[in-house]
């Protein structure tokens, strides 16, 4: 049977989702689990890469085991295994051919900006700090210019293993939440920290010192005139989405 | 000249807010901070004690000093000198009788239950956990016979140094939001874990262990028929009031 699972974890004591060599791993902790409750399994495969520090509200990962088990049982048993700062929310039976990461249609990120002017305690681990005003109207006029099927090179990084640098962004856009600032950015994939050098440059556009012109440049030139990557402890992944 | 400073700070770290002879203490951190900006200072007293793992999201202390400092540079040369588990949030100057503790007119608790199934990672230091449903009408219900001038004695902890037991509570009651349940009290003053066990006792209320009809009966008899404590990371000084 084919299981697709979904969690929730708390990015600062894990490198990440992926399997490494060295360090804790999201993936590596649900390895140890499934073990234990299936003896063996396979297929394991999750929705996304996530970098080191970064969270997720909603991450689904799937797996194939001849050990009959209910959806609930397997969301209970995982629970009791897995360590607090990973929680199993809902898991289904899935089709056959179903695949955490090739299913996928749709991912959405949030990015949460602390913009009060000394950072809250209780949103030290799960934010950026940014003390200045922010215009959200601004923001999200030059957030637009993400929406669309662009070119994305210029927002990756060094060391990104993909190939085709071309995605489709759906939405982006700011709100105001109290002292908080959240940004939504859906799109069918992402290149490597490629959401967190759309803030760093959307934070760059609110200061000033990029041209929201200038985004549309980047996008064709591939060329980013001023790398910044925020804070991966502000970034979660947020919802992933399947047909 | 006395000054009135409002500060919130994260609770797991600290042996509560009042000075201890062993521990991290948030009025310790505060004394150290304090002599590096004064040199030297008088009358420094905190709104209430908070046991040890409490949080506060809005805690007043005042101080006295001779140094001439604008409230604007107060905020700024303490938040660069505390830790970053406690934030400076303002200051004001106040009258020279103005005392954060003698002057309190009310104070406000928030207390969070996580009331998902699982406990979120990112609720778990601040919330105590409580997966069954919790029906929020008859809770406030319940909650209503708090409201009120009566002898708490049924609702402080053994090793309470409160003399006089009555208290006024002006208001108590539930809020659902999301998977959250947010329990505010406010009134004039509380005995020693008092808003713990009160919590407790609407959480044995709602399990159906204690009937409604008995807080009045524990509340005039003085005797607390089951009396539950809960956790402290899920109690927040939310709010203290001046005239």
């Amino acid at each position: 049977m084919n299981y697709a699972v979904n969690i929730c974890y708390k990015g600062p004591d894990f490198c990440g989702y992926q399997l490494q060599p060295k360090g804790r791993t999201v993936a590596g902790e649900i390895r140890t689990a499934l073990a234990e409750l299936c003896g063996s399994y396979t297929d394991l495969a999750g929705c996304s890469r996530t970098d080191s520090g970064v969270h997720a509200n909603d991450y689904c990962f799937s797996f194939k085991t001849e050990k009959a088990l209910s959806p609930d049982i397997v969301v209970r048993a995982l629970n009791n295994k897995l360590p607090s700062d990973i929680r199993v929310k809902s898991c289904r039976y899935a089709d056959d051919d179903f695949h955490a990461r090739y299913s996928v249609k749709a991912k959405e990120y949030l990015y949460v900006i602390y913009n009060g002017e000394f950072q809250s305690p209780f949103y030290a681990d799960f934010s950026h700090h940014y003390p200045k005003p922010l215009d959200i109207e601004y923001l999200n006029q030059a957030a637009k210019e993400f929406v669309g099927t662009h070119d994305f090179s210029a927002f990756k990084a060094a060391g990104s293993k993909d190939v085709d640098p071309v995605r489709t962004i759906y939405s982006a856009s700011f709100e105001r939440k109290g002292d908080t600032v959240e940004f939504r950015i859906c799109g069918d994939g992402f290149l490597y920290k490629m959401v967190r050098l759309t803030v760093g440059c959307l934070l760059k556009v609110a200061e000033g010192k990029i041209p929201p012109e200038s985004i549309a440049d980047m996008l064709s030139t591939g060329k980013n005139i001023l790398p910044y990557t925020v804070e991966a402890k502000g970034l979660f992944l947020n919802k992933v989405l399947y047909e």
